[in-house]
């Protein structure tokens, strides 16, 4: 089916109620009406019932949402109903504390290998893997199932990567490297900029000094 | 002055005009027209044209921007025209690749101490900076001119954190635990949530398979 219709902010607000919803899971919590849920999330309560509206009638009329059921369908909109094969290319600080994350694995989202140009990292363990010459992920990628690369290598290199990877088949880039990687529409980047991201925290700093 | 009928869309634009503006700069460019610029940043040029023309008229009708300018104009509005001074807090895999990160130095974000809870941590070296015990973030901050604190800890312990902060006078936190941190409202938190952004991709992907 597809949800072609529906806006980048509701996305990008998905996350947000499965990761509530999964809290409250946690805590046995069986049911939850709009306005409760809008307490704990910070969202209105007439947004929220809009948002989930726009993926079919989740919740029943003063009967408040199935928190069990709700998580579960939110977990299959944003795709989390299977597993997906990462490699992650740049083994420096960066590429090892998301190598090392395994709240990543526990979402179903599991590293199967690690490449660095660096002549030093190549051959070094992180975690089970030994870190593999950069040189090679094409051909890696062709050889095994691969769905997306995370990219967590500086500017200069990441579009040749990029290429590599999109020749290879790659699907989904998760791109760390402070570049807007230009690929085939077909292919899906996510940008993580952590500079911009401060950026916007020194300007809205600056806005809220000077009133 | 302040800007604060400019929309959250607009802000999350600037640093990327910001970075473009530098890379044109770095390339002697001195002049460039909102259609140039829509080439190389992948915005349209009446979109351009109408972010910049929020903050004041940039660009002249028929010559272009002038690019060095326009960069230190939007630097000067992203708050950039100072200096920051920051403390990190949780000196794992994350923290460690935050403080390494050169890039935020350049870019006037000073590090000045690194705090982590682990024993056996504490002492260590990251860089010149002597790990602290983080017991002693709420002294630190109090005694020292802090601006921001980089919140790089699990997700059980960042309120606490947060909270200390708040009592010892931060101005800002950029927090990467995956939790929405409560705050005064005087108080800056910008979140990058890595898990929400993967989850993201995963969704993007299910989509564009979908068709």
């Amino acid at each position: 089916m597809g949800n072609k219709n529906i806006s980048m902010a509701v996305i990008r607000r998905l996350p947000k109620y499965y990761r509530y919803l999964a809290d409250l899971l946690s805590k046995d919590v069986q049911r939850i009406s709009s306005k409760e849920l809008s307490e704990i999330i910070g969202f209105t309560a007439s947004q929220i019932r809009q948002d989930l509206n726009n993926f079919g009638g989740f919740g029943q009329q003063g009967y408040g949402y199935n928190v069990e059921a709700l998580h579960k369908e939110i977990g299959k909109i944003l795709g989390l109903d299977r597993k997906y094969r990462a490699i992650l290319i740049g083994a420096g600080n960066l590429g090892q504390a998301l190598t090392n994350y395994t709240g990543f694995r526990l979402a179903g989202f599991e590293t199967i290998a690690v490449f660095d140009a660096n002549p030093k990292m190549i051959g070094l363990k992180i975690r089970d893997f030994e870190i593999m010459d950069s040189d090679n992920v094409e051909e890696f990628v062709r050889e095994n199932d691969v769905d997306i690369a995370i990219v967590c290598i500086p500017k200069n290199g990441a579009q040749l990567v990029a290429d590599k990877l999109v020749r290879a088949g790659i699907k989904g880039i998760w791109n760390f490297a402070p570049i807007d990687l230009e690929v085939p529409s077909d292919i899906i980047v996510e940008n993580v900029n952590l500079t911009e991201s401060l950026f916007t925290l020194s300007y809205l700093m600056k806005e809220n000094l000077e009133g």
